[in-house]
């Protein structure tokens, strides 16, 4: 599995070199490459904001062009807020984190282009892309930053990755309780709350158990929740015996 | 289609609070809540960094706790990096999105809890949400920061605005009660239990409170079920009552 090259064009701030940086290796990204930067490199800045993530800065490869930073890249994304009348494909983040996972199965290099700061990307550099990347942001307030816009792309590509949701794991992994134990407390309670005088009047005792049973049966309960079900009512019993 | 709200918790660096601001209203979101803000409200650094989203804070609600923040939630998420041990369902960060669609599509309230910037979201606030929202960040660099995961959250919001599946719909159809009924019956088993003599011995106490607490929050309860629940203790008590 190739990973995608994150490739900042022309960055201006050291914190925002930094904070891409971050952002690509919470989600498992470490290949950064940097076109131009304006204050040089290494930058002290980048690397004071990259924190536990320097060895994405201390990895990076350094061009003078994008064309140089793509040479070895089979396949170019261009992340743009608004394309501007290049006819060329548009791809959501989403399908942007399945291209660079699908090319990646098949060791491909792909490149993903971000400019700088203020600017964006020259036409001159996005055209040299595949395609481009546009985030569906609120058209009122189209103002993602550097980091903001690689930490999307960087989600995307762990997303695209397949993983289990940690829902599914986690569920499949809790102890809930059997039909058993479930019809055992639902005894427990009709039986008590019945000494109770809980189903009142007669005519609507068969229907308010129904209702319980569906109660019990319908709710998510795990073992744990049984016994304290359980423990609950007696506990009220016990309080009760020693009026 | 009711937006859902985005609620601080504790926040302390007011220009987290500004790029949070920024985060939401990039995708269209604008309904903030601050619980307890370290450098009170309305702060002078958070409205200084939000330039242009300055709306979502002049909007904003601000709640002495979470518990306040929350009566009027019909459905609460809590974010959180690291479940700590408490059995709740655990949803991804696109699965919030479509359940903050599929109620707001209903009209019903949905919040999203967010914790302050180092220690996260207490449990005694966690058992208060119906789930739990984790971003499956590289577990060797688990660093979100508060307006990056804002922003995750906004953006799966933003995503989830085409079609939403029709399990999600029928679960958002359903009458379930709110937060503060969850907590009024939390609090009736709370104070009779204790009367009872349940929580024993003291040591304990605290631990079973919140594991009950969290219980109440877990299941999947109607309002008719936190009825049937409010009235099947009250029967017991009347029951002891009679001696």
């Amino acid at each position: 599995m190739a990973e995608p090259v994150l490739i900042l064009v022309r960055p201006q701030m050291g914190e925002n070199i930094g904070a891409a940086a971050r952002a690509m290796w919470n989600f498992g990204l470490s290949r950064m490459r940097v076109v131009g930067p304006r204050d040089g490199w290494p930058n002290e800045r980048a690397v004071a904001l990259a924190s536990g993530a320097g060895r994405v800065l201390d990895a990076a490869g350094v061009f003078d062009t994008v064309a140089a930073a793509i040479a070895d890249c089979d396949m170019v994304l261009a992340t743009t807020a608004r394309p501007r009348g290049l006819t060329k494909e548009i791809v959501s983040p989403e399908r942007a984190g399945e291209i660079a996972r699908a090319f990646g199965a098949e060791g491909k290099r792909v490149g993903i282009l971000f400019g700088p700061e203020r600017a964006g990307l020259e036409n001159a550099e996005i055209v040299q892309a595949d395609a481009i990347v546009s985030v569906p942001v609120n058209p009122d307030f189209p103002s993602l930053n550097l980091a903001q816009c690689v930490l999307l792309i960087a989600y995307e590509w762990q997303r695209a990755g397949g993983a289990v949701e940690p829902s599914v794991m986690e569920m499949a992994g809790t102890d809930f309780a059997g039909a058993a134990e479930i019809a055992a407390l639902g005894d427990h309670y009709e039986g008590r709350l019945d000494e109770a005088g809980f189903f009142f009047p007669d005519s609507k005792a068969p229907g308010m158990k129904m209702t319980l049973r569906n109660m019990w049966s319908r709710l998510p309960l795990t073992r744990a929740d049984v016994q304290t079900f359980h423990g609950i009512l007696r506990q009220m019993v016990r309080w009760k015996d020693r009026g």
